[in-house]
């Protein structure tokens, strides 16, 4: 059964004529699954209800069918923005079908493919009369829904839907529904250069979506143009955007929530294309990128929610569909048992005869945990373009230490080159912003960026990372922040420490900026600390600001600050510091400083020093919001202005834990004492003193070339070492 | 045996000598416990490991003990304020002696015995070294702790345990212990007046101290003093404390932080009491408060978490041990099997013989689901002093819409009559700051009421209820505060609607204030929604300010307003007002205006219109803030300056859905099109009127008096009907 019906997709069984389509693929009078194959949907049909997590899944189907054929078709006149009712009853449309035809087959309950190919039939009718959507801004418009990309999802999933009920049809209906839907969409989305052949994921979306037409109508035109390129040459196309977008690590270059979404037409198309061209061996293709794609994204996450790094949405999870179906793909590739853990976490999984696998797998207790674990994801097609180090200490939900050396990430990126991030005791503790919209809500016109995501969340000083002159780097020049890549000068994680550096120029003239991270054991500290060094050599004298985004309440300023108890002046007028109120500035000097929060009834204390007197600024987001687009959210900024060259130098030492229900605090005090920089032209070292008397010096090489020996002596100590850094604990 | 114990403990049966104690209870040289009977004990013994929810306890127990026997005897001088080490480990050091005691009862292992022994005999060394504690600032110095509240408690908790372990010590021991610790500091706190005869919280934690201490020692002074007072006069003490403290319907007068709080020493030394004087009957004293308190503290919770009304910690929930304790006491009593399930919620119990029977109720399923429901809790001793109105529906987290027309509530009362809270869907939309405060945090002033406390949380502008003249009700004085009661006009809960109103005066010279809530369901609405008319009566014309503290964030001001976009104005210099940031400032208006905000994936539209022309200003906490005490957070505040009377009405609807992981946004349309106002001598007409085109008009008649006949004509709408208020659908 099986062989025939490959046979039949790839078009080597041609069954009736095959005079009026392109040659290699037959327009046969065949309609059955080629999406599916027909094997696959008996195995569903036959065992799926015996796999819980599949019969529950297909119970949800149901009920969603189900309250949708009591609705009746409803297939308006497209009018509103996303968010809006007929864009999101398009939406339930596309589901509407998907679920009808999978249900079909499923059961063989006619009533579901009735039901599909009423939706599609009034499509088939409303479809050619659409020109452009009425809302379309400056996006690439759709017809069906204001942007293109929408169209591309439904296509997507009332494909797979229509594949499975095509030979229910009678020859005028499945006629009238390939033309008149699947070809005018498949025609119109391959016929929109400016979106199709794009390397991003857009176009992903649009490839997918007319490759599987392809398929389904026997097209190898579509086929060709999916994989290919609208003009066939491969310098776009589906097999090229795997090749640019992913880098050999598997890590996606617009970030993990681009990465989320982007796996979605990345993983269901391949699945699609290595069941009808198994001879292209799709998912070992470009390195297997597509299969390290899984565990990347999963890595890319903390308790639960992906890393919002680049623009995105902060409460967007491994538990979100894309995640859920590329976890099924993948565990059915590899049988790799840590991807069951996450499917048992997400609790779903999708009706395809993957998810039944892993449902089976799930039934059968097969899971291994997951092994949430240190890695460094390296950006571009080679690897070459700088990367996304994750250090992290205890699993899922234990202290995770980020840096972002990536590429800019194309036109969602953010103009963030070193900056780092800290989760803790499963709460962020140094954030990041994300995107600033309010996805689907229609009173933020309709859930797009907003000008405040320009204005604030991609600008530099919504970071944890050096501004220059109060600029963004690259001056915020999206084409300039393309074409340089950080250098990543380190990655090691050895026992009790784990440490990574990377190199930033072009982003300012003149100037060149290094950062190391580390998280540092120590036998006399309950958890780890962060310890960060950010090195800046300038050609000529600027001001240097470091922003500290932290999330918690301020329990204790350690150090004299001027308050702005009443007014608080706006800090700039442009690159984001128009957004910040001031309120508290402490005057330059070169005294070790801290700042104390509490998140979530732990305590975070941040001391810093730097080589040149600095300024410490306590600022809030929220200036200049006529709309209150912008979340309130507390900043501190050391500032050094006049000098050249300045390291600046951090601990972050979590501690203690206020219980509220029990109304104790444990561990409160520090345990760090102390926090020196000594900096001199052969390195700079960091020494944490504890108040155990212990402590530890790490000490960074201002060269970093391996093998290179380095001789210092600093705060009545000598050190002499080896290569880009060493440890040494007193 | 048990008779035997009884006798003992009433001083029935004496052993050997009586004449250097109080007539009533000779000091006997039986020594064995009499705050938990040998039988009690024994059963515990016996069975406590066969019931899984005590047999955790005691593991739970077991662990506390072991590690505090590994770390040793630790009696530090005391030192330290809330949150400090000597602070602490005086607390773990009770702990360690309740526990320990009742693990020797339990297990018969003597070395828990010997543990507590060891560890009282330290006390008895340090505490008649002991004056006042160095950090005691204004409040009642005690001797182990700043407060001596705190000695109080520890006193609680270190009586039983010494009471489980007193027969095993050699004649030497027990009278060092008896003498040194336990007599000199029952003689301290029932010899501080100033705390001990209070009606207070504080007070009755000492009472039950020094009453337990009583019944231990044989020494009847201390009962009698504990029960009636330092004076014997019953003007004091803990009989007068009930019927001061709680009203008829078990409420209690400082409100839920607080009850939850003081029902530790009510329900713990009301046990003793039972079992020592059976014939007081106390848990039937004063209409059983103490039963009905348990009921109360829990119905004054929403999704787990007490109401944060007056100083209150806002995470403090059902699972505190005090409700844990007292669900014990009040279920071994009733046998309510709704308590079981409030017990299987907590999953936890105490180690005593009512806490092994909650443990064999659970085990057998008894519980039944325990009814989160609309009631009218009165306040003051006779149930006249106003009241707290919960109107529910859907359970523990549906909506419940809250009026607090109670009395004062003493010290920590906020002076907020006719305040209103609104939670829905799990989580807080209308609500209250709570207290300013940073429990047992060493950096925030060791964890007092901070002084922002006084200066916000307290103020009447921190709340959603009437400001007069920008100054807080009864310009802040406690004494002229506890003088005025609220009076409750109205309280009914009929399908559909559901409704309370009260009348405030006294509060501000020469107004009258009279409020109506109600929650409101409409078969076109998905969700019930609130109707708040506040109907305010000058002699003279005023400032009225009307707030409402919004918790989410801010999708859409329905109205056009000046907006401060880069510095903010402070709203004014004194009553709070100083800590408020001015946003946005709409000019003076009859129309109806609207805001939009989204709370947990849930939008909330509030809509507002007044009889008179008003202002409506967006503000933010957290201005002449120095210390970063404050949380930041909005508010609308509604203005009408110049005139005599004013009514206020409001309709607060929940809409829509909000799913990120699926990035869905359902029915965020309005289904209220408008709400009107009219109002009249004869009374007010709120109006909504809904998208279907059908409405509901809630009309509140100016008289309240039952059975009174009304008629008016508004809106085109004519209305006749009796009593206090009509709803008619249209």
């Amino acid at each position: 059964m099986r062989s025939l019906v490959w046979m039949m997709a790839l078009g080597i069984v041609g069954i009736c004529n095959a005079t009026t389509a392109p040659a290699a693929v037959p327009a046969a009078a065949d309609s059955g699954p080629v999406l599916t194959s027909i094997a696959e949907w008996s195995r569903m049909a036959d065992t799926g209800k015996r796999a819980p997590l599949f019969a529950a899944e297909e119970q949800r189907a149901v009920a969603q069918v189900r309250a949708a054929m009591q609705a009746g078709i409803d297939v308006p006149v497209p009018r509103d923005a996303g968010g809006g009712y007929t864009h999101e009853q398009h939406k339930r449309n596309y589901r509407s079908i998907y679920n009808a035809g999978t249900l079909y087959r499923l059961t063989g309950n006619r009533d579901y493919a009735g039901f599909a190919r009423d939706l599609l039939l009034a499509y088939a009718k409303l479809y050619p009369t659409l020109g452009p959507h009425p809302q379309s801004g400056h996006q690439v418009p759709g017809r069906l829904f204001w942007q293109v990309l929408n169209d591309s999802v439904w296509l997507v999933y009332a494909i797979q839907g229509y594949d499975a009920i095509r030979d229910t049809l009678s020859a005028v209906d499945r006629r009238t529904i390939d033309e008149q839907v699947f070809r005018r969409m498949a025609k119109f989305l391959a016929g929109t250069p400016a979106n199709f052949d794009l390397i991003h994921n857009h176009a992903t979306w649009a490839a997918a979506g007319v490759g599987m037409t392809g398929y389904v109508l026997r097209d190898r035109e579509f086929v060709d143009q999916a994989l290919l390129g609208s003009r066939h040459d491969g310098k776009s196309g589906f097999l090229r955007q795997i090749e640019q977008l992913f880098s050999p690590d598997g890590y996606y270059t617009e970030g993990p929530y681009y990465q989320r979404y982007a796996l979605g037409p990345f993983e269901l198309f391949a699945r699609v294309i290595e069941r009808n061209e198994p001879q292209r061996h799709i998912f070992d293709f470009h390195g297997g990128a597509l299969l390290k794609a899984v565990d990347a994204v999963i890595q890319e996450s903390y308790a639960g929610l992906l890393l919002p790094l680049n623009d995105a949405i902060k409460d967007k999870g491994l538990d979100s569909e894309e995640i859920v179906a590329a976890v099924a793909i993948a565990y059915a590739r590899t049988r790799d048992a840590r991807l069951l853990d996450i499917a048992k976490r997400q609790g779903r999984t999708v009706l395809t005869s993957d998810g039944l696998t892993v449902a089976e797998g799930l039934q059968a207790g097969r899971e291994q945990p997951f092994d949430f674990r240190s890695l460094l994801l390296r950006d571009g097609p080679a690897g070459e373009r700088g990367g996304l180090a994750l250090l992290r200490k205890g699993g899922d939900a234990g202290p995770l230490l980020v840096m972002k050396a990536t590429a800019q990430g194309m036109g969602h990126g953010h103009f963030d080159r070193l900056n780092w991030l800290f989760y803790d005791n499963g709460h962020e503790v140094v954030g990041d912003y994300g995107s600033a919209r309010f996805l689907n809500i229609n009173a933020k016109h309709g859930g797009i960026y907003l000008k405040e995501n320009t204005s604030w969340a991609k600008q530099t000083v919504a970071h944890n990372t050096l501004v220059v002159d109060g600029r963004s780097q690259f001056d915020g020049k999206l084409a300039d922040a393309e074409a340089h890549y950080p250098d990543i000068l380190l990655f090691e994680t050895t026992n009790g420490l784990q440490i990574a550096a990377a190199r930033m120029t072009g982003a300012y003239a003149g100037v060149a900026a290094t950062r190391t991270l580390a998280l540092v054991e120590h036998p006399d500290l309950a958890l780890p600390v962060v310890v960060d060094l950010l090195r800046v050599q300038g050609e000529w004298p600027a001001q240097y600001d470091l922003p500290l985004h932290f999330n918690g309440h301020i329990i204790e300023t350690g150090f004299e600050a001027a308050r702005n108890e009443a007014l608080r002046p706006v800090l700039g007028d442009a690159a984001g510091y128009q957004h910040l109120w001031v309120d508290a500035v402490a005057p330059a000097s070169r005294e070790p400083r801290s700042l104390t929060w509490l998140t979530a009834g732990r305590f975070y204390t941040y001391r810093f020093v730097a080589s040149e007197p600095s300024q410490a600024l306590i600022v809030e987001s929220g200036a200049h919001d006529p709309e209150f687009n912008l979340r309130r959210e507390p900043a501190l900024i050391r500032r050094v202005t006049g000098a050249n060259n300045v390291s600046f130098a951090a601990a972050l030492e979590p501690h203690g834990r206020y219980d509220g229900t029990a109304e104790t605090v444990t561990g409160d005090e520090n345990r760090i004492r102390a926090l020196t920089l000594d900096s001199s032209d052969e390195g700079d070292v960091v020494t944490v003193s504890l108040v155990s008397n212990k402590g530890v010096a790490i000490v960074i090489a201002r060269d970093p070339t391996p093998g290179r020996a380095h001789r210092l002596a600093a705060g009545g100590r000598s050190y002499e070492w080896t290569g880009p850094y060493v440890r040494v604990d007193f």
